[in-house]
């Protein structure tokens, strides 16, 4: 309350006088932080003075500048600031009076009058809390990617999506169109255990025939992104007897859901094709498999790999969860079918995203399984949360329905493709000393460095001068099989800074020699 | 493909005679569910040709109605018709040959090409997979609600949004502000763990404090709704040994919730003043509260055995899961700090919801904790599904920014205040045979019928005559116990409806004697 008690005292008048002062000093800083090139300039100003009555910089009485005077301290428009308090007006953060300008009217008395005081957080010993906790998910191994990411040059980083490849328009056309009276009626409701109807039938008409599977809209179920589906079918299938398979390599996310689960994870080989069916896999009940494009080792599994996969899981009854993590993204040469589409024997369970291809800040997965796993699947997800919100599937729904899924696929398609045509020239002439794969579609490399390299210190280095790419240590169970490996994808970064990166890359990875 | 061979062969040339004929049949069928009172008219035609495109009933070369004829089967304006080919032939779906009009362009080939075939789903015995299963969620006992509550004329049901309380406007604003390219930028990205600190800003400034309760930003976690946050606190806290103490009679989700983690969920003694912190509190290391209004109850916990209950906490080191579900949404007489605001000793969790006062179908919830908890909900969250998508996250804080969730809040208040007076002066004259409980603030009644009623059957012949109610049985553990009562909710129904749906529901009543 210090600050606040502070520039009470300043005794502000509102009158600006145009020399300068504690005035213009005071109102200039409850605005400092107004981005004038940003748009909804009137909305970030209502924004600041809603903010600076609640929290008390603006007590009760306090005569608001006038709106020419406070216009000309902005550098706005007049008409901004008297938009901006009429509505103020409206809402009864401020008064108007005849010839004396704007006040604060102080906040309306019947709403939260009671308990100001609250508590101040003692600091809390983490040593207090451990001891309770049933277990420690922040101990898991995870993909660190720096949040920070745009900030860097040369971001070859996997998934994040390229901002500049988001379809605002379209999208925006959607948005608004999800917020008609009509519309809003529809995804207000709290639908306990069910999606939305109209989703599901353009995943149904659009999304799957494009992946060769057609599903009935009780084998189709909406997740808070891919990820949510994984940890829904492990928790349905895993108890902590279950022998869970999972590619090693693998997606690490995977790994520690299984791990939370059951100590039974077991690590599945490998090779050029991808998953290897063998007796590992023979010995689980539940198997991860991403066929399309190996996490991360972006290989293809051939079709004959994938009939004799399908084949073992229906001799020994094996669950396939198949990641299709980007199978639509970026078709390049013939497709393959995924598992889900060429499985005769109702062996596998089916993740898909929606968010990849748009914004994973969306948070739109799905799982496609036989109807009786999705029926447990909609219980525990009404149990774990009910349903991802209705509104952002209504969008999803005009989206498809209005063509700019298919139509933003084949832009992004086109502008991935250049990207890998360019790298797949750059990465012999720079990085001389890795090898590296990438399967057909696959929107990132797996590149291998000279045995002994520790790729966790590289990344380091190589961020050090702009350049962001993902260590291969966490991607393996044992953290020593890929350390000397790397993931560089391509999804996020510019097109014409790709040229530049690989440049300094191969100049960090050379100075390691 | 039945359907759409057969529709092909009408060999339909564009050209629509106005005596009639196939052509109108077809047209007139392809757009049947048109909505002419609906807004955007001329994106649901688009979406209509999109979908029919898509699923074959337009095959490629189809020459198109002229945008005169087809504005004039469908009785909208030429110009409309004009718009939609031309965005159509924008995106690839229409090709425009001069003079001749817009014909079908047929799908761009790159995608999904390849494997159309796909599988037709045979019938899955549930039998072969219920074996493979670790849980059987779907086995839990549920509070069931008509979905189609607003068919009925008399839906007194609980938590179901009144949508007609929806702030269209105000929403609308801030959705629209947060499709800004800026905006978009923030809310697009991948944030793995963490949470728009704009909308947590938001939280500890403007929601927070109105309930006494002041948090650090790494005090504060978002969840997909309050439920969310309960199975997030409870699989964190919870292992097969843990004793969790839930209200008895209580909230059925929060008891489904432990029930999967432990089979010690012990039943705690409620009375006119809530929860009794008697022996059986003290035999858990946790237990959910409803202080603010006890679910399913709705008394509300007098300060002294707030205090007395945090008191039991300390000296037995018992996490309080203190579920403030309703907490803000109508204040009615001088309102009590929830435990959070009260405890000097750190024992108490607190949920909380901005859903609830918004639109369930949102899913809009939140955590309060200390830190060390807080850093641990999130690794699991993190788990489980990163976050809760962030452009939503994005608008609510705008909406909470721009001051208008203080501003429907007290709209919201001011309707239900006015209900609840209506209910007060009903209940007496048409329920004579009822006994009845509602704390200040509650926005549900929970009423007792004589001993020996079955309020499921009641509720099932009440539905019969349009009202809707909710019977009692589920939220007691002994489903005996509370099988005479029901729980009659008033957020969700016109206050014009109040006064016939209780006369109907009095007769109801009356007959079953």
């Amino acid at each position: 309350m210090g600050k606040s008690a502070e520039l009470r005292h300043t005794d502000v008048t509102g009158t600006l006088p145009s020399a300068g002062g504690a005035d213009v000093l005071f109102w200039g800083s409850l605005f400092h932080s107004l981005d004038r090139g940003g748009s909804f300039l009137q909305l970030q100003i209502r924004q600041m003075i809603v903010t600076a009555i609640e929290d008390g910089r603006l007590p009760l009485g306090i005569r608001m500048p006038s709106s020419r005077d406070l216009a000309s301290v902005l550098k706005v428009s007049r008409n901004t600031i008297v938009i901006a308090y009429e509505q103020l007006v409206d809402q009864n953060f401020l008064v108007s009076r005849e010839r004396s300008g704007y006040f604060v009217a102080g906040l309306p008395k019947h709403i939260g009058a009671a308990t100001r005081e609250g508590v101040v957080a003692p600091s809390d010993a983490d040593e207090r809390w451990a001891g309770r906790f049933a277990l420690k998910p922040s101990a898991t191994r995870n993909i660190v990617k720096p949040l920070d990411w745009q900030a860097y040059p040369y971001p070859f980083i996997f998934g994040q999506f390229d901002p500049s490849l988001f379809p605002t328009n379209d999208w925006r056309e959607s948005a608004r169109a999800a917020l008609s009276v009509p519309e809003i009626n529809n995804w207000a409701r709290d639908l306990i255990d069910g999606d939305d109807p109209a989703l599901i039938e353009q995943l149904q008409l659009q999304v799957l025939p494009r992946r060769g599977i057609r599903a009935r809209s009780d084998e189709i179920m909406m997740t808070i992104g891919a990820q949510h589906a994984l940890y829904l079918i492990a928790k349905l299938f895993i108890s902590p007897a279950t022998r869970v398979g999972i590619e090693e390599p693998g997606y690490p996310d995977a790994r520690n859901i299984f791990g939370m689960l059951t100590s039974n994870v077991v690590p599945l080989r490998t090779d050029g094709d991808g998953l290897v069916p063998d007796d590992a896999l023979e010995s689980c009940s539940l198997a991860y498999v991403t066929a399309s494009h190996q996490c991360p080792t972006a290989v293809v599994m051939p079709l004959a790999r994938r009939q004799q996969l399908l084949q073992a899981a229906r001799a020994r009854d094996i669950v396939l969860i198949e990641d299709d993590y980007e199978g639509e993204l970026m078709p390049e040469g013939p497709e393959l079918p995924p598992l889900m589409s060429l499985d005769r024997s109702r062996n596998v369970l089916y993740v898909g995203s929606l968010s990849k291809a748009l914004a994973p800040g969306l948070r739109l997965g799905y799982v496609v399984a036989p109807a009786p796993v999705i029926k447990e699947l909609r219980a525990l997800r009404r149990l774990m949360l009910r349903h991802p919100p209705l509104n952002n599937q209504r969008v999803a729904a005009l989206f498809i329905g209005l063509g700019h899924y298919r139509t933003h696929l084949q832009q992004v398609a086109r502008v991935l493709l250049e990207r890998a045509r360019i790298l797949d020239r750059l990465l012999p002439e720079h990085l001389p000393d890795c090898t590296w794969s990438r399967g057909a579609g696959s929107t990132h490399y797996w590149l291998s460095c000279r045995p002994g390299t520790d790729t966790t210190k590289l990344a380091e280095r190589a961020r050090a001068e702009g350049v962001v790419i993902e260590p291969g240590d966490v991607f393996s169970m044992d953290e020593n099989a890929s350390r000397h490996c790397f993931r560089l994808g391509f999804s996020s970064i510019r097109t014409d800074r790709i040229e530049p990166g690989i440049r300094q890359l191969g100049q960090v990875i050379a100075r390691t020699r």
